[in-house]
């Protein structure tokens, strides 16, 4: 199939993919004068009286934001907001069509770290949640922990944690099947920009301990000549804990595990074949992966994940926001904290049963219709022992 | 029938009003395919390519933003935008049952004129078209003409305009029914305010010449002791041609039309007695008029019309802005100039044939299923012939 033909068919047939519907109709004068004036008085004065009422009478707990300023967008890069249209409208339709959760696409004109916070802060009283998606790095790091630290609901980072949790789940899956522990992993992450960065913080919330972070420079490492701009400061100080340095083939040599968001061919089969045994990759550059997994199969590699659908072991983030978010909105969190995204990868980890796991299996299928509740249940739960639910 | 009890009981059932539906289905990986990654990226290029095909593949041009900060909604003042979220979520339900316009709601938290610019420049991409809502005078005036100015799609504050075209397209038809022309008869507008304000320049726009705009302090009159604030210095030069000076009774007295955007009981029963004969009154004020129906016509007013569904000739902004987006967005429009204002208006005041109109029906029906078509065509064909129309 021509994905790229049907893809214009599709969002001019309606042009785009959204639209907003009313859930109450208005064909008399009494359904016009309950649902606007003078009725609609009411709620307002409830909500004056008790902010909290906001989420009792009107759609503010069961809406999401999907917020870009389009400066990272897919492989396309700074492409703008209104080009970033079409994939935030898409993200729309997997919260609702995935997770029966209602989400809005933001796409704006915000340059700065200053701007974006500034245009978020500004429409927040209007959502239950917000989901930043495609704002390049390293902005976006400071632009969520801002947002998170001065908004009183969840700000959540998709190319961030979704891709993290989905990772994570997928790993703890993996290491059952090769009969490894997370705690004793030799893991090599190459490309540590957002979705890099959180996977190795919440790798290594999970409990793993050597993890080597490699950027086009090569290893992070404390001193390093070629310099570490700043989150990467930060990185090489919490990782690489036997201060190696060197280029990625240097990394990988005796690695279990590869962990690729940058580059088609980044990993060659040279490179695969000085693995561990019993290798893990997750090739994630799309749309072509760090290495096919026809050749890390031949390499030696053992279980293998990318990016695509038509490749086993697909790492998908639709698996995880729309549980994530409607779990959060469930119980009005005020934040989606590590324990709730740490739930969710355990979650969708949970739905392969041991016997059903092999080299092939170790993630459910986009369309497994089981996801989007078991993450909410999980995600509620956590944010309910974690002290984050208002409800 | 108790509005009140009824209100609440809607807007919790369903938590507010609006949902947001998917166009399309993602059952399996073609779909998945193409409403998102990769096919997604083909639009996208097309949009960074050339700018325009933002309309063509994405929402954006069905879409309006409903902004409110929530500083002077309905009766209520200063309430705030979670409080604001049940009227703006309800405009929303008008623009989409009476217009077929996809609306949402954003309530801003943003307080002064520069916040609320930023704000709406910030988020203006999404969007084919600004509806403000319940922002208060005088920033209202100054938001709205910045922003006008500064962005390339139509920003139409409904408290002004609205109002403004449903009173002229009334007053039009009121005019026929009294046989006096709107050249000759004399004005009085008390109330200046955001809607009486744009009453005063619409009417000027359409001819008429012998306006009186009075405040709390009396009738507005250059070098008034009691002062003349920001807007009201401009209205005083442009209105009252004689340079009348007093209070509301003076003004009244012998006027030919009344056009109320005050309070309860403004106008009393011995000033409506000091009108011309064959007088027309619209007191708009909410819930209460400034002067009850019964009462007018006992004084001798001649036709009278108010904001309520509940006594005859209804002064409802839902005649015109649902039409008037449908028709600005078809053709792209740039803006809402006067030319599609003055359109709109002659469409409403077109609707009520001469040999049905009469003392009480000056104005057609909310649920009347012609308006918003009639009111789109007639903006649609301004906004060509006026030069703002982009296709």
């Amino acid at each position: 199939m021509d994905y790229n033909k049907a893809a214009l068919e599709l969002h001019e047939k309606y042009h785009g993919k959204l639209t907003v519907q009313s859930l109450v109709e208005c064909r008399d004068r009494d359904a016009l004068s309950t649902a606007y004036t003078p009725g609609v008085a009411e709620p307002c004065r409830k909500i004056k009286a008790n902010p909290d009422d906001v989420y009792r009478y009107t759609c503010k707990g069961r809406m999401v934001a999907v917020v870009s300023n389009g400066t990272a967008v897919l492989g396309l890069g700074n492409i703008g907001p209104e080009a970033a249209m079409p994939v935030m409208e898409g993200k729309c339709v997997l919260f609702k069509e995935f997770g029966g959760v209602d989400a809005f696409p933001i796409c704006i004109d915000a340059k700065t770290k200053e701007e974006v916070v500034a245009a978020v802060k500004a429409i927040a009283p209007t959502f239950g949640g917000i989901n930043l998606e495609d704002i390049r790095s390293p902005e976006c790091f400071e632009i969520e922990e801002q947002l998170e630290r001065e908004l009183d609901i969840p700000v959540f980072h998709d190319d961030q944690h979704g891709t993290a949790i989905i990772v994570l789940a997928g790993l703890l899956n993996a290491l059952k099947v090769v009969g490894k522990r997370l705690e004793d992993v030799r893991i090599v992450q190459n490309g540590p920009g957002a979705a890099g960065t959180a996977i190795i913080k919440m790798l290594m919330t999970a409990g793993a301990k050597h993890i080597i972070a490699v950027d086009e420079h090569g290893i992070l490492v404390p001193g390093r000549p070629a310099g570490l701009e700043g989150h990467k400061a930060h990185l090489a100080e919490i990782t690489n804990p036997e201060r190696l340095s060197g280029t990625l083939a240097d990394a990988i040599r005796g690695a279990d595990v590869f962990i690729g968001t940058s580059v088609a061919n980044a990993l060659t089969v040279e490179m695969a074949k000085t693995m561990a045994p019993d290798a893990i990759v997750f090739a994630m550059a799309n749309p072509n992966p760090e290495i096919l997994p026809t050749d890390a199969k031949a390499a030696g590699v053992r279980v293998i994940g990318t990016g695509r659908s038509d490749f086993p072991n697909q790492v998908n983030n639709v698996l995880a926001f729309p549980g994530i978010f409607r779990g959060a909105l469930s119980v009005r969190a005020r934040d989606i904290n590590p324990a709730m995204k740490m739930a969710a990868a355990r979650a969708i980890a949970g739905l392969i049963p041991d016997e059903e796991m092999n080299e092939e299996n170790i993630l459910p299928k986009a369309f497994d219709p089981r996801i989007a509740g078991a993450v909410a249940d999980a995600v509620a739960q956590a944010a309910r022992e974690s002290g984050v639910a208002r409800v």
